[in-house]
């Protein structure tokens, strides 16, 4: 795994502010800026369907991560309190917003699902993120919404899954359809780095499924620890869910354990 | 094209009575039997992103079809109120739900969206969609909220759009996928009739981007005729969007227009 990535990516040896000095995307360099700035490379991924539990993990993680991501539609009292709340959250403890809504239709129904609607998203989530598999199509609908408003979009180039089908042919195509799209896309849902960058991109890769204590959740999720994402893998930003909020958990002990055991892979990944 | 249609499926000649009578599963059952005493096998995809619109266009294509394709998340002001009046015109009218959700996580994300938050979609959809490339979990977490309310699962097992990347191994991935799980999974959104069928199931064929008069959005949207669909490529129910409620359109007239070119283009097909 080492030689695969020492021929693959130079990025892989630059911390996130020489990244970012020389990123072209704006979204991109305020993300990359920000995780330096907080040395957290922590992704929390909020997965639970009440507002007041949905801002009380967020309060407590704030500290800790660079990235908040969530599933709004999956809050039963969403309201437009919820955004403002989250968005105070987010400017308090200096994150960003990921709304991980893993868009799938085509461009025109895109467009409307990512402006329009009940969760107007693109007025509040800094980063969101689309599938390839209906096709360019995707990405130019999302982008004449969410350019204007300086988003970034991340591609599912992988997933974590078992028995996906973002494999081979079609991570490939992803990846070149990202590099045609780089005033947008800022990066992938992957679980190692995608070898683009050699050809002179900068994607940043987010990797979901870490866990440092399980296995999986019986539907299909498999878990990897921090250091075999950032260090073996090259992912530059770690996505943990349950394994910081879960029953019983002190959560912002994990927070805090998660975040330091990402910026310590992350440190020794650019120190080699 | 006739040729392979021919020796691919004997479903292919069948009445949607005849295979009603045979299909072991009773939401697919229940459909094949309305789109039989309606004499529609035309759904109508309902874009539109407020309510009033949503409801005014329902009520008009009401008669005509035997599916309304919603995607309520572009619904600016949408309410439990819609749900209910949509309801009372699905029974008023006889006709089913498909919420096009195209649901793209794993299981336990899927679960989540599926039956809470504020659209709580299995609780007014008949049938909804999901993509397969996360792998089986997402039907599994799907189908742990769907089946015991007798909801129906379609796979997208192709795309209209252009560039769509569930082709070849993506499809006959799909195909296998849904073979394996025919308790709740009841068809493909597919650009034809996929072969799975030869093997002893029945899964209902649904295909967008039908259109009698043009032939692109400008966002990679790409249309065929109802006899294209339903006769060469031996799909079951045709799913028109703006063609049917665009600019200056009488929204009866042209519902009547394509539920008449695709019923007789169903009868050609089970004639021959």
């Amino acid at each position: 795994r080492s030689f695969s990535l020492t021929t693959m990516s130079s990025n892989l040896r630059k911390t996130y502010t020489e990244r970012a000095a020389v990123h072209p995307n704006p979204c991109a360099r305020t993300f990359l800026e920000l995780m330096e700035r907080k040395r957290s490379n922590l992704s929390v991924a909020v997965d639970v369907t009440s507002k007041t539990e949905l801002l009380e993990i967020a309060g407590k993680v704030g500290p800790y991560i660079c990235l908040l991501k969530t599933h709004i539609d999956i809050v039963n009292d969403f309201d437009q309190d919820l955004v403002d709340q989250l968005k105070a959250l987010s400017k308090k403890h200096d994150f960003m917003i990921f709304e991980d809504r893993k868009f799938a239709d085509i461009g025109n129904t895109v467009k409307l699902q990512y402006g329009f609607g009940i969760y107007r998203i693109a007025s509040w989530a800094d980063i969101t993120n689309c599938h390839s598999v209906p096709g360019e199509g995707i990405i130019s609908g999302l982008k004449e919404i969410g350019l204007p408003l300086n988003r970034g979009l991340l591609l599912l180039a992988e997933m974590s899954s078992a028995g996906s089908l973002a494999t081979g042919a079609y991570t490939a195509a992803t990846v070149a359809m990202a590099r045609r799209h780089q005033d947008f896309v800022i990066g992938f849902i992957a679980m190692r780095r995608m070898d683009a960058e050699d050809e002179g991109g900068d994607f940043i890769v987010m990797t979901p499924g870490v866990s440092l204590d399980v296995a999986g959740d019986g539907l299909g999720q498999q878990y990897r620890t921090p250091r075999e994402v950032v260090v073996e893998s090259g992912g530059d930003v770690v996505i943990v869910g349950r394994g910081i909020y879960g029953k019983g958990k002190n959560v912002e002990e994990q927070a805090k354990r998660y975040r330091d055991a990402g910026w310590e892979a992350y440190l020794e990944r650019v120190r080699r």
